[in-house]
Formats: C-alpha cells, structure tokens, sequence
C-alpha cells in the first residue's frame, strides 16, 4: 500500500496529522522526558538510552536535561511511541521494529531477518540513504528518528531441547519480535512479542518454550542460564540490531540548531560505543555460561535454509508498500556492495590473523 | 625502558614537561586551531577532520569555533604532534601511528600488525581500557587524545609486479607507516614513511617501488591505478586504522566540561561515521577499479606467514618498554575475547547468509 492509503488507514497515522502546538519554554534551562522500552537497568539497552540521555545533558550543561523514564515509570515499554507521537513524552529510546504494527518499514531500522549487520547497517544509514528513509517514515508519525544503540548480531536464543531440523519449531511457543518473528511463524511457531523486561518471567513460567534475548551478555544478566541450558549462537533474525531514539518532531523543530546537532550526535556516538559495549563482553560471558554447563549450540543448515525461505516470504509479503519496498531496496542495495569488500578485508583478514597466529 | 626513563631521553617529553599557561580567553566565543596529517580534501580522512571540526562548531552555536589547517596550510602533515604539544596549534587530527618515534605505544592507536579490526578496536577503546591507556600516553606529552575516524581495514597495496612468496619484498621500496612498515622491513623492504598528500608523486616518480595507502575508494580517488594495475586487496599491516583527535592539554583542561565533553562526543561519533563512509563506498570503488583493469589479487599464505613472524618480532622488541608492554597486552587480551564471540556471531551468520543467498 502506498504512504497516503497507508495514513488513511492508521489511527496512529491520523493522530500524528494532528498538529501539535510548539511548546513555549523559557530561553533557559529545558528538560525533555525520554521513555524507553527498556526495564530499568536492562543490561546495554538501558545503559545506550541512559548515555544517549548524558551525553545531551553534559554536553548542553544542562540547558537541555532528559529525564529518563525506563519501561513503566511513565508508560509501559510498547506504549513509547505512541506517548511519543502523542506528545505525552518528548522522545523514546527503544527498538524500531517493535512498531512494525505501525509500519511494517521500521524493521529496517532495528534489524530484518537475513538483513544487514551493524558494520552494514551504519554504512547504509550515514552513507547509503538509511537515515533519510528513517526520517521519511518519522514524517508520516511525526517523529524525529536516529540510531542510538546496537547490540551486535543477536544468538539463536535458548530453547528446551535441541533444535535438530526446521519441524522442531512447529508448535513451539518462542519470543521473537519483528520481520523475524514473522518469518518464525512461517515454520509452525507459535511467536510472542514479550518487552524485554518481562520475558525471564514468561520463560520460567512456561508461557513460553523458549526466546531469543540479545546475546551472552545481556543473557546472562538477564539470568535464562537458570531455567535453561540449551543455547544457540548465530541467529537469522537479528544480524545487527540498532536501536533508535525519536523524538517528537515539533519538540525537535522548536529545539536551536544546536541543540538539534546535539540529540543527533549524541545519539550516532551511543550507537558505537553501545555496540562495543556488547561486544567487548560477549565474549568473556559465553565462556561464564559454557563453564556453568550451558550447552553452546549451532542451527544446521536445513535450519538455515528454512529460515532463509521463510525471510524472503515476509520481505515478499511486504514490497507491496511503496515505502517499505523502498526502504528495502535501498537497504539491500548497500549490504550487497558493503559485503563483497567486507568478505575481502576484514573478513579475509582476520581468517589469515587466526591461521598464522592459531 | 619505563615511562620515567623515556622522558628523560625523549625532547618532546621534555618540551611536554614545560607547563604551558592556561591560555586565557573571553567568556564569549574562541576559535580553536586543528592542524591535520592530510592534505586538503583528501578522501575519507580529511572528511573526518572536518566532520570533528563541524560537529564541534555546531554543537557549540560556533561558541566553540574549530578552525581546520590541513597538512601544509599551518605546519607539514608530520609536524601536528610538535604544533600540539607546544602550543602552536590547538589540536590535531591525524593518524597517531606517525608518531611511534614520539613513543611506540602510539601504534596501537591507529593500527598495529596482526591487530584488532576497526570493531575489536572500539570494543577495546571504549570497553576494555584503550581510552584510559590513549590518555595515559597523552599525558606524557600535554596532550587530550581520543579516536576521531577509522578507514576500516586497510588494503594490502599497489605493486609494479606481483607477490607470489615472501622474498618479492627483498629491497622493494614500498611506503608503509607505523609498526606494519617496520615489520615490512624485516622482510628487507626499504620501508618509506610519506604523508598520504605526497605519495602519488612519489610512486608516479619511481621513487617508491609500490605503496599501501588505504582502501578501492581512497585509493582511486588518489589515483594509484593510473600509475600501476596491480593490487592487493586484503592486508596484515593495518586491520582497521583509527585516527585520532588531541587536544592541547592545557587548552583542553581550560574549556568548560561541557566543551570537553562536546570534543570527546563528536570525536567519537567521527569515527563511526567515518569507518562507515570508507566501508559504505570501497565495494562499488573495487569494481569500477576491475572494470579499469586492475587486477585484484591476494596474498598468498607463504607471504602470510611471513607477515605474521615479522609482526610478531617488532612486538617482541618493544616489550621492554613497560607503557608499551601494558597497551600492548590490553589490547591483544581484548582481542582475544572479542574476536572469538564475533567469529560466532556475526562472521557465522554472513557466512550462513552468503551461503542461502548465493
């Protein structure tokens, strides 16, 4: 469907018409109220929105102070967008593809299954025309969008029993959000969309058989070592996920130029220093896991190759919006052309780095 | 030899001793004076320089005012760290791995042989001591460094003829800075050290047999393959080659924490944005260079290995300096972890990606 049939049918997209009036606030000192999709304290993606939220403070001296309101303390984790668009809030930090319900395009912007990783994903997003298709979609919601945090390729996840071919996931009850979870769907799952601070619960109580998190790290904080002790490394449905922090588009406009450069680049600086940060502790935290008896366990390929149909069955399903197909074409386009040098510097690198060192 | 013992010998150690005063300025606006190691409008890494530069100014409402002096408009492309640390100039954006005579630590930096990619680089730098260890290295010299671009792995380089085992570098003049060039020489290469604006001429003259300089887009836009149609796509000398912001540290220390902290976001946010401009541009740059006729080539694993016991050896020399022994063990334990859960996670899912795809 294209943009206009799209807003004609979207309640969301109807409120967003709505104009707000520019908010008046003093030539001073101003605070914006961020609400995040994160529990307090979740491991890396509270930790992105809280820097995100520091760094516009430090570097303003506080003529611009956000308040963070984790998940709950002023709206519950779902509920940012529309508390964003509505004006309730002024900004959100959360993950974009938690609003595919919105538009199905802002898969793109966390991460889609068999998509870009977080190297792609940038390359696409500064250089390749990612950012400008994540303002045309804040347009049609009246947000502001920017990355502002990454988690890295996310695991498989943990399940109960052993994944051994595509069947097993027929009937299996899992949390998986986004494009994913809908390519999930296409092999018999039965998908949850649960917000990260309550899936622990759901998990140990058995309303779910088994969920994807982030990765070692935040999983380990997050404690599913506990319930279970079969986990998967590599997974299809989040190859680099970005996080994004919104803001009301006529609180942005009614900001200074500076003060507009200031959210935007404090947001690009915690989408590199968010990555790292799951990455530089990944590492040791799988091996915290495996010493705790934590099986560590790769899909096989016929697992692979379900995935991969059930990806481009979803990407299919969807291209017959314009925005998405454009959003799509223009992300794909850059994976592609990024790739191919990847695969023949970095990659081709660090596979001779490991044969001569051992 | 320890830190004490090297500023006892080192001049610019000495020179970075002599307490420069805070220099005073109006509550109002200052401009402050980045020299660079680039020549003006060079790709990629000008960029960068420029992008500090103008997120900076911007951030600030022009409070904060950089004035950017590529190579050879204030002082040459090599002269930035004595311009810095003397007070000449204000700051510098450069590549730190020119000044490994200042102190060989510098190296890691930007790059060093058999080294941490431009991810396990930020992993590091941002998570695992690298910014704590830059600062430290910074202080013996009066100088506030943090990274402030990244070229991503650079590319094995132009040669006049083809490399098909570890001797073909006996006597081969060939430019390569930092520890990668000295490295090089152990393979009796006669190693050239020349400023990225200068290195054209110098391979067009015949004065260097062969030269690395970054990546396909770089490197076309410098033109390279006008001069010879050989090329090496994959490298040991510089896994993902950061550059680097410093700041006069009296300059530095006199600013308000909000200005210091506007030099250290933007810096930061340089570095993604610029490793993904090289990345987001080299695919397309390598395929219009083969339809040129270039012919891309990679090394072969005798070569190597080579690489990898010469890299090994210029390590082994420095470790008895002690602040080169602790970057150097910090970085190469970061490695360690970091590269084992990448090799899992994002390198596997690529590789099941390539593979479904096709």
């Amino acid at each position: 469907m294209d943009r206009r049939s799209f807003l004609k049918k979207s309640a969301l997209g109807g409120a967003a018409a709505t104009t707000l009036a520019a908010p008046a606030y003093a030539q001073g000192k101003r605070t914006l109220t961020m609400v995040t999709t994160w529990g307090r304290g979740l491991a890396g993606v509270h930790d992105s929105a809280q820097r995100v939220a520091d760094s516009i403070t430090a570097m303003t001296d506080g003529d611009l102070t956000v308040d963070l309101k984790a998940a709950g303390e002023l709206v519950g984790a779902f509920e940012v967008f529309d508390a964003v668009t509505s004006g309730q809030a002024d900004m959100y930090h959360g993950a974009d593809y938690y609003f595919v319900g919105q538009h199905p395009g802002y898969a793109f912007f966390t991460a889609v299954p068999f998509g870009l990783t977080a190297q792609e994903q940038v390359n696409w997003y500064y250089h390749d025309g990612g950012m400008e298709l994540h303002d045309e979609l804040g347009q049609i919601f009246g947000l502001k969008s920017f990355l502002g945090g990454n988690t890295g390729a996310q695991a498989g996840g943990w399940f109960r029993k052993e994944i051994n071919g595509p069947d097993d996931f027929n009937g299996l009850k899992f949390r998986m959000p986004g494009l994913g979870g809908k390519a999930l769907g296409k092999l018999g799952a039965s998908v949850q969309n649960i917000p990260g601070g309550e899936v622990y619960q759901a998990l140990s109580s058995g309303a779910i058989d088994g969920t994807e998190w982030i990765g070692p790290w935040a999983d380990e904080k997050a404690g599913f070592q506990e319930i279970t002790k079969t986990y998967y490394t590599a997974g299809f449905h989040e190859p680099g996920a970005s996080l994004s922090v919104a803001t009301n588009r006529d609180v942005f406009e009614s900001l200074s130029p500076a003060h507009q450069k200031v959210i935007e680049i404090a947001s690009a600086e915690a989408h590199q220093w968010n990555l790292a940060q799951f990455l530089a502790n990944n590492g040791a935290a799988l091996q915290r896991l495996q010493s705790g008896g934590v099986k560590i366990l790769e899909f096989p390929d016929s697992v692979w190759d379900a995935f991969g149909k059930a990806s481009q069955e979803v990407h299919d399903e969807n291209l017959g919006d314009d925005l998405y197909k454009k959003i799509h074409d223009s992300a794909m386009a850059s994976m592609k052309s990024s790739s191919g040098w990847l695969g023949r510097s970095s990659a081709a690198y660090v596979a001779q780095r490991d044969r001569v060192l051992g």
